[in-house]
């Protein structure tokens, strides 16, 4: 068990972690943030075992993260989406890509670019356009696949 | 195991969850952050099993995000600090430290904030001072434990 406090005082980094640390659990955030929705996609496209996954929804249902609502009634099955509490980690998950992008990179170069939905500038390590110095949020961000150079 | 591609493609988040995707790790970080750097204040602090602090000190060191350095000899003892690469996580850190604050919250309010050292704002959800507008970074910021409002 992690503990809670630290010099007797408690720390909100420990208290985000309890919700949210875990390699998977962010996935499936970072997931649910790209639109995926319902339990055979999350599976699909992270390839983890069905309990696993399973656990993990349920902790962020748990945790007010995610909602759960049934799409379909027989059989029966649920969709996830993300409440204004998982929306809110939309600046952890942009500062962990903008790190990954910088400090473990990928030879191609950026997997994903987020952009400022109309304008076009890309979200910059502050979650500002660098086009227009607007803050981006998840609302008014778009995420795309970078063109490949060519070569 | 992780899978590193999804979609047949990296992913940053991914690989970024790679190196610090652990609740020990980041809360190893955490610690880093307020000037902690020999094991045993970082083991008195988390209390967290030797074994497992000493896991997690080698792999933020094989991961470039520490540096071990001794700084006594008989016995043999060793300090860690944030590389660049360490530095570069105040914005995760803080990100989630925000959102921690909103949403995991406890009764008597952040237990601790982060300040623009000199100027004396409050680092806001976008880590910019909320009194200049400055953006804070790891080298201008400084954390205070607020005073406690009298009851």
């Amino acid at each position: 068990m992690l503990p809670r406090t630290y010099d007797n005082q408690v720390c909100s980094v420990a208290r985000a972690l309890e919700a949210i640390g875990d390699r998977w659990t962010m996935l499936v955030i970072r997931d649910a943030f790209r639109g995926v929705s319902r339990f055979e996609d999350f599976q699909k496209r992270l390839g983890i075992a069905r309990n696993v996954l399973a656990d993990r929804l349920n902790r962020l249902v748990d945790e007010g993260i995610l909602t759960k609502k049934a799409y379909q009634e027989r059989p029966e099955r649920f969709e996830y989406r993300l409440t204004e509490k998982g929306l809110d980690l939309f600046p952890v998950l942009m500062s962990l890509m903008k790190w990954g992008d910088r400090h473990a990179p990928d030879e191609a170069g950026p997997p994903l670019v987020v952009l400022h939905r109309g304008c076009g500038g890309e979200i910059d390590a502050r979650l500002r356009c660098d086009r227009c110095g607007e803050s981006i949020t998840a609302l008014n961000a778009e995420a795309r696949q970078p063109v490949p150079s060519a070569g």
